[in-house]
């Protein structure tokens, strides 16, 4: 099972995707004990859980990733950007997803192949058959079982992540965002089996508990 | 005019792609005050000749091609080093290249996609497909008009470069590199318009007479 948080930044995707994971880990533990006290077997094995970023969790793909945002590279073109995205994401894919979705643990990515489309098809108005491209030699067709879209206003995703120095992706203005956002409602609507659009300016437990939902009413865990 | 030079390192490209920009520069200077004496027009404006490495030439690019080369990425994965080779063309491309060619300049680059067709295809085994995925994404079309492989024997090419230390793709082993010649190879026969295959273990002056010849022989100059 490959579930992945998507939005924009000051949604709340990491702080969920974290929620999300000690569920899952608390929900296999207390199966787990279930398991223990009405059977002697001592055989039934924890469930992994491998939390990722994208970009990111190895080594190379934070090179990566530190070139992308580095705001000094103020002369990169979009398709390089789209190009390096794509990179560190392969890198991930074969080192960390594919490996650990073969070992049957559950994969949860802050971040993946959406943010490419919603960030660089959209918001860079690169071609989505680019997109789609760049999507597929990174991830050789690994998609995401359960995608969640954390819907929130651009206005309170600013106020929330006020505090930060903005990096060279954060500094590409309101228009910009406002179509990352629009390509990202777009995908939920396009994917609806997949892709759950869902409100991010509610408290986070209450969203917690949404997502929770979802995951059980779509018996992925099973 | 676009001309690549492509081979294994040691095969002498560089030296060759100075050699031609010299003799190009010197060309078009010949021309020039042969128009000057034969007119009183002072409007004839020296033709433009950029000189580019790929991966290299842009901050960007140069920055990617470090994670590339750096040895320490042992883990980096086959797809992503095509990624990454994409993504610093991509760069060169749009920054350098095709507003070069747009201008009207003669662009003369020390290697290019066929790099990747011979290093990341042939050498690394991925798919023809991927990498023409890659290539597309990398340069949006823009192919040379002549690209001059220059062959030499990979014993030869070690013994040339056999002073510097080697990088991560340099590191690759025999194999590898006899599996890269194969693919350069297999691309002059493929594309005998465009890729010349020359001798490059012969003497760099004659090797240079040979590819002045061809450059002249295929009338790109006009």
């Amino acid at each position: 099972m490959f579930i992945t948080f998507e939005g924009i930044d000051g949604c709340g995707k990491s702080t969920q995707a974290r929620m999300l994971q000690e569920r899952i880990t608390a929900h296999f533990q207390a199966q787990e004990s279930a398991t223990a006290q009405s059977s002697s077997s001592r055989n039934s094995s924890s469930k992994e859980i491998v939390f990722v970023r994208d970009p990111g969790n190895t080594a190379v793909s934070e090179a990566i990733r530190a070139i992308v945002l580095d705001k000094s590279h103020n002369s990169m073109t979009f398709r390089t950007e789209l190009l390096l995205y794509a990179a560190a994401r392969a890198q991930l894919v074969d080192t960390c997803i594919r490996p650990a979705l073969e070992r049957g643990a559950i994969v949860i990515s802050d971040r993946f192949v959406d943010s490419t489309t919603a960030y660089q098809g959209f918001g860079r108005n690169l071609s989505l058959a680019d997109i789609h491209a760049a999507n597929m030699l990174a991830t050789s067709g690994i998609m995401p079982d359960c995608t969640f879209f954390l819907h929130i206003p651009l206005h309170e995703a600013k106020t929330r992540s006020s505090e930060k120095t903005a990096d060279r992706i954060e500094s590409a203005g309101d228009a910009f965002f406002e179509r990352v956002i629009q390509g990202y409602t777009q995908l939920a609507q396009s994917f609806p089996q997949r892709v759950k659009m869902l409100d991010a300016a509610q408290n986070a437990d209450a969203l917690h508990e949404e997502i929770w939902g979802i995951i059980e009413n779509v018996r992925l865990m099973r």
